[in-house]
């Protein structure tokens, strides 16, 4: 996965259908909080056990993709609008939740 | 950002830590949409032109970093715990998309 | 609005079903989520200009109405389920946020 | 709890402090959707029994209650801003509801 190639891609999809006026930051991320609901109503009658076994059905494993797809998206767009570096944040909270979560003995 | 690697990263870090119970595909994607909420609440007071500019204040885009990577490696748990193909997931959305929204003339 | 009334009828619609398995909080508080996601989606590409405007259109205020109608029963399942005394909350919280944001002079 | 009375005292909060050009119909349901995640955070990585015996514990119910509350009074709100009449919204969804999910025999 080129995260790189995706947001260039997804940018121009974006120009071309001149949706740049709705894709603030605040209108991104309000989308990318629906899309993520939407994965979690896929689960959300489920037992642990049931969530744990979804992906074997492949109707099911289908529908989860689309949803993750939609997530990522919206994500990348909101990192494109508002020029952070994906590599270095993730990189930071990694090294943060080492910090705050540390290895048990 | 190689996302196999933080994937790989991100499972041994919760092996780690005994949270694979904990774990499943119903937790993560909960967890998933709180995160997301919370990138929404930075701009759910903000007029679209305050969202565009938000991260021109490094406190604010050190925020949203946060938030971003958040979703990012909830995601990526998400991925793992149900064997999507995210490549082939996110190739199939863009032409999905590509067909229902055609590039205006 | 008679909320006890209502609690009372969603909880027998609930049990006639034999859906008071799948009823636990935690199930309950996404199932709101995403109902409140839903709302929220109506309203994602508006301009705040719009958003206010938005009711005025029948077919859009049908649509508000069912999704905020959605969000206030799962929310009148979680305070069954959960034993929350919902008047005594909404008091509590009205005090709080009264001290947190003092009335400007 | 006297609904009408509750919308009451919510605008004029708002208006007392000149809330109202940010709570627009937009911003308010991205800010219900945003504490309805705080409400499921709460559960989200309990398993359903411990969800159901969470607000045995003093401090939980407390918190429970508050994210509650917070979800209402932004309900109600947003009712309020866009004119919905509450009442019907409740009588029709329930409605539409039986016809959806028939009493099994």
């Amino acid at each position: 996965m080129d995260l790189i190639a995706l947001q260039d891609t997804l940018r121009r999809f974006a120009a071309e259908r001149h949706w740049e006026p709705y894709h603030t930051p605040k209108n991104l991320a309000t989308a990318l909080m629906v899309e993520a609901a939407e994965l979690a109503e896929i689960f959300q009658w489920m037992t642990p056990e049931e969530s744990m076994e979804a992906a074997q059905d492949p109707d099911c494993k289908q529908h989860i993709g689309e949803e993750i797809a939609d997530v990522l998206m919206y994500l990348m767009r909101v990192v494109d609008q508002t020029g952070i570096d994906l590599d270095q944040a993730v990189r930071d909270k990694l090294v943060k939740n080492a910090h705050k979560y540390p290895r048990p003995m």
